[in-house]
């Protein structure tokens, strides 16, 4: 994965407390840790290094330090940098997390597990007067979803499978609309979009009766011009999280949507014997399913996350796919012509 | 809506107290009083009558009793009968509540909301000794579903709408396998399957990450022959509940699915402006997508509920789908040649 350029945030400022020492745990697949990449390439400014807690974790490449030296150097806050399947806290890293609180950090969490139900967690918080934030946490009071039509205009990214780029292509869409003077908002659904953003809805936190209703708290009824550019979730091919994406389509109600795809991934993350969907049948499917809530849905175009191809392979996929399926094809890593044709497909 | 003779349960004795008095609330939409039709039909032997807030709210037909007749007569539990969109227990009801407290009996709940959060609610219950039981709550350790391929047949309920007859199906499938000696469970997924057989999981109060993990837990693996018949939820064109309902349909992994319907519904069930969708574009959505966790998914049939016609009318049509569907077409409820051609058919 390269690194973007730092940008500055993109909606209302956050209450955490900042900057950030990124936790990369024991994890050995960067699939997992997109919360830290994600961290290090749209708030860059915020983040201070990263700490793991094995030698063999993966790296942000931001510098490593343990959190004394972090807080030397200003850090208030170790951020859980890190997912795995299920949302747990494993016991191998808990040394670390009490090593964090006993040198004056926070801890701020995006896991499904609640940092205070940890005894030695929520002990050593308490001993050294810290706090413990957890931002996977859905508003109280959300409505039964009514599919009714709202103003304003809204995209929605959506993918063959998790972890590809459906946060990254959303905020280089809502930092490119904004560039060429959109009145535009980035809408986070998840625990990294949210600690960018400072603000969204932790939509695999709600409860699935309220999942479609929480898509539509998110991006309200607008000025006709304004655009929600939303930061998508799962697949609608993966076996464990297809509920969450079809909720958050249908909730969305999407005029343009894009297909998130990563360049050479053959099996869906995390389980064993399911092959990833071909891009044009996610798009044939997000296209018959979103009808039900817009009838005018439409494909704005593909991203593909070519992080681990050189320039020349990866311009090569770029315009072979495009050329495939007709459509816009960028990666919005690399940025340049490709993807300011994406950008005026969807705004045109 | 006609009535069903008495069967005996289906599933292991639930602990809950019994008989039961059915409340019904002010609800004047049949729809909504599923929770109370379905007591009626499928454990008749544990429902001692019914009462009522309002003297226009729908009647399940059973003997209309005040709690302190009904406690008289040997109920031990007040069943709020009735649900309506978000789960609440609106004001109107308190009144009520409070009455069957003070008559002696506990109050068993199928809503999102907990009776225990309702102030004047808790205070009665202390007051007067009773319990409050809320049975839509979820497992604790529900895993992330993995998608692995479990031992064992399973049959899955669809619906093109909410309300219209899935759960029947489901039981009066499973009581007709168990007719013809085949090992089978009904696999209950909302309040009403929960009360009548003492078991299953409440699909829309699980966190939505969870749902097909929830779904998967719900039908363990089993003996090749044997039989799960698990209640579906909700519709995959349900803009407020599909989410819910391709969960259900990815970790059920069914290898037959029935296709259920209301004859003469045009529009879905409490949102305005969408019309429901043609049966046949249900069996080819569930077959699409259904196909993802278990390939050999195939269609056993479609029921139709024909509640609302007469015998001519209800043949006319059920015979006049099946030619035009190619499918066995019937109402469990009225039973008879068409359903037992259904059920050959499953099991085929």
């Amino acid at each position: 994965m390269i690194a973007a350029r730092p940008v500055p945030p993109l909606a209302i400022e956050t209450d955490l407390p900042q900057p950030y020492l990124l936790f990369l745990g024991d994890t050995i697949e960067p699939g997992f840790a997109k919360t830290a990449f994600g961290l290090r390439d749209w708030a860059r400014d915020k983040c201070v290094g990263e700490f793991a807690c094995s030698p063999d974790a993966v790296s942000t490449g931001l510098p490593h330090m343990r959190p004394a030296a972090a807080y030397a150097k200003g850090a208030r806050a170790l951020v859980i940098g890190v997912a795995n399947s299920g949302g747990i806290i494993p016991i191998s890293w808990r040394a670390s997390l009490v090593e964090a609180l006993s040198a004056g950090l926070d801890i701020v969490s995006g896991m499904h597990v609640r940092l205070a139900s940890l005894p030695d967690i929520a002990e050593a918080a308490s001993r050294f007067g810290r706090r413990l934030i957890d931002v996977r946490s859905p508003p109280a009071a959300i409505p039964i979803a009514t599919g009714r039509k709202r103003s304003g205009k809204r995209l929605l990214t959506v993918g063959t499978d998790c972890a590809l780029g459906k946060k990254y292509t959303a905020l280089a869409i809502a930092r490119e609309f904004r560039n060429r003077g959109v009145d535009v908002d980035f809408r986070a659904t998840g625990q990294t979009g949210i600690m960018i953003s400072g603000g969204g809805i932790p939509m695999d936190a709600v409860i699935a009766d309220f999942a479609a209703g929480a898509a539509e708290m998110l991006s309200p009824d607008a000025d006709p011009a304004h655009w929600d550019v939303i930061e998508g979730q799962g697949s609608l091919f993966h076996p464990a999280y297809a509920g969450v994406s079809l909720a958050l389509l249908h909730g969305s109600q999407p005029d343009i949507f894009i297909a998130c795809h990563e360049a050479g991934r053959e099996t869906i993350l995390g389980t064993p014997g399911f092959a990833l969907p071909e891009i044009e049948e996610v798009i044939a499917l997000t296209h018959t399913l979103g009808a039900r809530t817009n009838p005018a849905i439409r494909c704005g175009g593909v991203t593909i996350n070519t992080a681990h191809l050189s320039d020349a392979e990866a311009s090569a996929l770029l315009d072979a796919e495009a050329e495939r399926l007709g459509l816009p094809v960028a990666d919005p890593v690399r940025g340049g012509a490709r993807f300011e044709r994406l950008i005026a497909a969807c705004l045109a």
